[in-house]
């Protein structure tokens, strides 16, 4: 079932009222509907829309991946100021599918534009002509099937009309369960925060079980603010924030040909204007997102579904921030170190071997490492008040934090990861079978 | 029980009285004892004795982590022409042992070239006095335990008495035992090549279970040859087979802190003078050190306690080599790669992705793919031919062929490496307690 995610709701937060999940209620110029398009031959919804009847202000950071789905494709082809949709599907990720899949795209976007036109037309007092180009696209399933055009498109007439003008929770945890595939749990995560005095909010939503999972566990998470932030203020604040909290977890190593992040800015608050990122304004809006988005990567790790213990690897006082980077991933993704913390072992030999190879030259003398507040190695010894007992009790807990402290400079890292399990080794193995 | 390595024997070999096991007679120069320190708390013999009545020219090849075990640095720390004797033992790795590891090494050292003196006297008509840098050693087993310096010491006298002069099938045997931690079966293999018109011999036994042991696997090989080759020759030749052999397997991506692999000539054999690798005359005896290193590593990667199949993956038609070993070894190490092929699922997907993340840029237009002779991409599209019936069928096997045809130029890598099972989780979490 996943691990308890109380500990990740943040304390600025003023809506508890669900034990694990922030209620996201309204946010200007956002409108969703997710619907079933039988994708799954269930009746499931796999198929969610976002709608900015003003457009939005957008950003995204795509797959580093040299292979990319042909969503991903079109979406870097689009150079528009706004976007008016955000379409995601599941089940298929389009990827593998050549020119046909991303015609079938461009066909819906076609339908998609026109029929929001016509929306437009009715609802506004100064309709807008919305066109293909400003609608960008979420795939996420399986790799190299032809892509299902067709019963997308029937059911674009039914998803505007399900569009409501004012959203609540239930609307923003039907779109997090729509766009999720093998997913336990929905995710989401909201803040609230000032720019100048102006209150603003940041809601988002994300699917992936920690790359862990079949098919790639592609990471698709979507933010939302009703700020009025420019395209390239939010495409800094986006990459800036994503080296703490996406980049830094890890399961286990691998890449999905159809990871994408992006957010959106309705800009129906107003507020000071801000033309860099270094303006002390943004500062609280520029912390908010990255709780926002680290409170959703967390989820990503937690809902592997065959973690059993969720790993916070800290990194401390390296030369380089890329060194502690470095042996913190060595860290997280050593598979001998996540079976030996799923076995509630206290091995630290081989987190021992995992700085080793991590090909950053260190001080032995110097080096502290410590499983929470016990200290474990003490100036690359041995510490005298190390008791095993004591230690292992300790590896028992759901949460594990795991300090390498290097002592040759001031740069730090975190990564975030889960143990590997023989769940995991299930879920992966008998997949398609 | 591991995989059935019969297709592994050299086709070349003459010795096939044993199913799975070359037989390695005697080779000059070589004398070999293995005996029980009682390392272990148990009868097995943890520690084995190679000694070289002459002396040997040698070369080694250590592990590339920046921690590295007290032997290694003792060993490097030798700048001689001849070793005496390689000494190994199991159990303990010294490694995060400090000064202290180091020092018992030392003065083991002493003692056994000590003994070794004195066994000369005896034996030999110009005996010579035997110095303790004479003397390398290996060492493998746990991290940051003590090391048992006395229990070593005490057996030196018995492991010396027990040296012959004639070496046979059950002593190498013995040896390849002795050195074995986690291993659930010894790794031997020979080769017999000419140099000029001279018969040569090439024995080798190894440890290491495939890296995805506990307490990291050290990879241990040690190679013996009656040729008579200097030390530069015989480190160049060394380096330049790891690359396709031992460099070329990998199993979760962890590296131990005490790898150590290392060639040893007796020089008993005459044959023409060899000056540099390039020499026609040391091509056959280049190919047969091939074999044994490749014969061994692969023992190595099928003895992964959860391996249960063995996976060849040849990447072709690359611009550059480095490029080929990248994409060979992200397939080969994708934790999701592996578990499909554990759960004998053709997710061809998974390899796509794979690809994809080991950023070296291809036209998928070009690209094939296939297990074993079943074409399953053509030209960056599913095959026309491709039927998932028959290749579920080929899934089924033991020895799983991926080829990747980049055909973007003329450079190939092949890697090798075993699946992701259940196996592998329940023997590394449940290893220490």
């Amino acid at each position: 079932m996943g691990i308890n995610l109380t500990n990740f709701l943040s304390s600025k937060s003023k809506n508890k009222k669900m034990k694990e999940f922030q209620d996201l209620d309204h946010i200007d110029g956002v409108s969703i509907s997710s619907i079933s398009a039988n994708l799954y031959n269930t009746q499931r919804d796999d198929l969610v829309m976002f709608y900015f009847r003003d457009g939005a202000n957008h950003a995204s950071v795509y797959t580093q991946s040299k292979i990319i789905s042909e969503n991903i494709k079109l979406n870097l082809n689009k150079k528009v100021k706004k976007i008016f949709s955000l379409l995601i599907n599941t089940r298929n990720a389009n990827c593998f599918t050549g020119k046909l899949g991303y015609k079938s795209l461009e066909k819906i976007a076609e339908i998609t534009a026109e029929k929001l036109s016509d929306k437009q037309k009715i609802d506004e007092d100064h309709p807008k002509k919305i066109k293909s180009k400003e609608i960008i696209f979420g795939c996420t399933g399986t790799i190299g099937e032809i892509f299902p055009e067709e019963k997308i498109k029937s059911k674009i007439p039914d998803l505007i009309n399900q569009l409501k003008y004012t959203q609540n929770k239930y609307i923003w945890m039907k779109a997090a369960l729509g766009i999720m595939t093998t997913d336990t749990q929905p995710k989401m995560a909201m803040e609230e925060c000032l720019i100048g005095s102006s209150e603003i909010k940041i809601f988002g939503i994300a699917k992936g079980s920690g790359m862990i999972q079949p098919n790639m566990a592609t990471t698709l998470a979507y933010i939302f603010t009703d700020a009025d932030l420019p395209n390239d203020i939010l495409k800094k604040l986006l990459k800036k924030n994503l080296a703490s909290t996406f980049n830094a977890i890890t399961c286990d190593g691998d890449t999905s040909t159809n990871d994408m992040i992006s957010i959106f800015s309705t800009g129906k608050k107003r507020h000071a204007k801000i033309k860099n990122i270094n303006d002390e304004k943004i500062k609280n809006f520029d912390e908010s997102l990255n709780k926002v988005l680290l409170n959703l990567a967390k989820r990503v790790v937690a809902d592997g579904e065959g973690a059993s213990k969720f790993i916070t690897i800290n990194v401390c006082n390296c030369k380089k921030e890329t060194e502690a980077k470095k042996i913190a991933f060595s860290i997280a993704n050593s598979s001998l170190v996540k079976t030996a913390i799923a076995g509630e072992d206290p091995n630290w030999g081989r987190i021992i071997m995992a700085i080793g190879k991590s090909n950053v030259p260190i001080k032995i003398d110097r080096l502290v490492i410590k499983f929470g507040n016990l200290i474990i190695i003490h100036n690359g010894k041995l510490s005298i008040n190390y008791d095993e007992q004591e230690v292992s009790e300790y590896m028992k807990k759901t949460d594990i934090d795991i300090t390498v402290d290097i002592s040759n400079g001031s740069k730090n890292f975190t990564a975030y990861t889960m143990d590997l399990t023989k769940k995991y080794i299930e879920i992966n193995a008998d997949y398609r079978s």
